[in-house]
């Protein structure tokens, strides 16, 4: 028996609803607030993740690489950003000088072991706002995150933000990592080690080494913000403040990525047993993304959120996302030949709105009523002998128990009650 | 600069808008006719579409392969029937013996040289019923198919119908093939000769020898048919005959996949000099491909679209779909300093259900009142020291050009026009 591939799900029934539910809030949220859809392919030349001089733990190791016939490198993308901008640069979309605002929702790949809640095809959605620099624009990006999940009624939520700084504050602020962790990268893990030599920041956000006296007593990279960088912070924290956006500032927070400059966030969830899984999403200001893809020097704003482990949220927090869609009406045939009268009459029903099926497995009366009610229709509609020669549908209100006899010309208003 | 994977596209702007209208008609279209959301990894083992003693063109030579770093093979998915059956079949999903009506919207893969709208990374959506055999489903799919371009608006659809016939019928109908192929196999194309080989079938929808006599005598399919398949056939012609829905019977059509029997039908429209591109969809029952996956005996019947192709239909023939969505209102704050102010007020518009935006890249009024209009905006909200010190906001309706003063506590119902 074939089998899906290791580390990735199917969706259907109850969950593929909620899915579905999810893309629509956040279509309609999205269009408020100006944002465009946006949509790159799931495939990029791998050098679109791994750039010259750049490190990530995500992109280099756990990424789904590959080679084309051409010998040209692949690799599933593992998040949205890098993608986006690639095509923002090459389609030219800086051209005109106008302020980008973009939303993506769409699958995502990483080749790490399979967790609960962790899959190695997942969903994010997030947005991405090219164009200028404007604590106002940070200020929207982070309100917006905020509200995603505030509107689907998850409660006590807060956005961790820090300032990592412009180029120049983040250059400092690495020196002095470099040089406090010089005398104690061997008390911290392996991976430490290599994010000594790489990318010193992202020691501060280690799993296994959060908690320790070495990365609690760590410099803070609000001491070494530059005086503009400070003002930007400042000022964005005065606008979310405003906005009445419930905010700590959290001195460790670095986010996984290493392109972020200036603003950083998390949109953190409060759910018993959850632990780090309450980080539903995050993002931040990156500076020199688009330059160093090739594009011109444009400054830009985003962040993400991961579609199951928000979904596991709302499940957690008993907060149902779907609308139940119950049938207008199941129609039952009671012999197979009135199979091609019986299609007739719920196309009729499809072509007015309604919602229609027919008890296409079998004409067994029992067997097929309890199909139908399964299915919770608010109206039976029975298709026999007595009907058909008669030229009357006999049609049975499942709530009430009423059954009456209504003629085929004025079914579909009968059904719509009108 | 980092470009697109060959032969992919970015999809940005008004087309995408056109596809989200596009899957939002299908999404109501399919939940009307009573058919779930389903979906599976874009990717499978390899296994999931080269299945033994099958070949089919498409999945064989034109596929992505790779392995992971388990030295398993990996396929990024070419159509999207086998992923879902699998799933059905893994996920034990025919247990509770009922009806099973699915769709699917997502991208498939497939490694050919690029043409136009032919993308390597290309949407369809689709859908499939499994769990019984009745000519009335083949009649639903069927007018399901053909009501999804009828409706979008296209015009001269008809739909090329011909059965294969059961698995008897499909076998003695591939016999006569052999056997009349046999010394005209020289005259055909290269591919021809290997299909003559692994399946003789689709040496009668060869593109490159179509309209030969070879092809044009050869002996047609529904002069094999066993009673059943032949009763079977007609059935369904007369139930899609009662649907009013247009058919011609096309005995060359045998669809590109090989796992189809009995039922096989084409969605083509009438699209000067489209040619080919004109067959915008197609599908057909299929008897064995649930067993051959290592499921129960199950027989099921799917269609599928190609999206690009669609689109192209919809754009040739001057069907716009997307619904414009203009701004309610633009916010122009005259000064930096006002962007907390500004930010706080089109908040609460978009907490209100409107679309508002700000000039977040420049208080230059010449500028932004330019950039603001672009957008189209119903209101334009001026907010400047005059403003603030007075306590209202200026707010001009850009269609009757006339101004007022609004303050704010009254802008939402003023904008609302209640």
């Amino acid at each position: 028996m074939a089998v899906k591939v290791k580390g990735m799900y199917d969706l259907y029934g109850e969950k593929a609803q909620e899915f579905l539910a999810l893309e629509k809030f956040l279509t309609a949220l999205f269009r408020l607030y100006n944002y465009e859809y946006f949509r790159t392919p799931n495939l990029e030349y791998s050098e679109v993740f791994h750039r010259d001089g750049e490190f990530s733990d995500a992109v280099t190791k756990e990424t789904y690489n590959f080679k084309d016939k051409g010998n040209r490198n692949l690799t599933l993308r593992p998040e949205g950003t890098a993608g986006l901008v690639r095509s923002y640069i090459e389609n030219k979309l800086y051209a005109d000088n106008e302020l980008k605002k973009y939303y993506y929702l769409g699958p995502n790949y990483r080749y790490e072991r399979p967790q609960k809640g962790r899959f190695r095809e997942f969903y994010q959605f997030g947005v991405e706002v090219l164009g200028t620099k404007n604590p106002a624009i940070d200020a929207e990006v982070i309100a917006l995150a905020y509200k995603t999940v505030n509107l689907l009624g998850l409660k006590n939520i807060v956005v961790k933000i820090n300032s990592l700084g412009d180029t120049d504050s983040k250059s400092n602020y690495e020196k002095a990592l470099k040089f406090y962790f010089k005398d104690k990268i061997d008390n911290l893990c392996d991976d430490c080690h290599e994010r000594y030599l790489n990318n010193p920041l992202r020691i501060l956000d280690c799993k296994i080494d959060a908690g320790k006296k070495e990365i609690t007593n760590a410099p803070k990279s609000r001491d070494y913000l530059t005086n503009s960088s400070k003002e930007y912070f400042l000022k964005t924290l005065e606008i979310i403040n405003l906005l009445q956006i419930k905010y700590i500032v959290d001195d460790n927070l670095v986010r996984g990525l290493d392109y972020y400059t200036e603003i950083v966030f998390e949109i953190v969830a409060d759910i018993q047993g959850f632990g780090n899984a309450n980080t539903l999403g995050g993002g931040g200001r990156y500076d020199n993304l688009v330059k160093e893809l090739g594009g011109p020097s444009v400054s830009a704003i985003g962040y993400s959120f991961g579609v199951e482990r928000l979904l596991m949220a709302l499940e957690e927090s008993n907060i149902k996302l779907q609308e139940e869609s119950f049938l207008d009406a199941y129609l039952l045939v009671m012999d197979g030949k009135f199979y091609p009268k019986g299609l007739e009459i719920i196309e009729q029903l499809r072509d007015n709105q309604l919602k229609a099926e027919l008890n296409y497995m079998s004409t067994n009366f029992k067997t097929s009523l309890k199909k139908a009610l399964l299915q919770k229709p608010r109206y039976l509609i029975f298709l026999g002998e007595e009907e058909l020669q008669a030229g009357f549908l006999t049609v049975k209100n499942t709530l009430t128990e009423t059954q009456e006899k209504v003629v085929l010309s004025k079914l579909v208003n009968y059904i719509k009650g009108v």
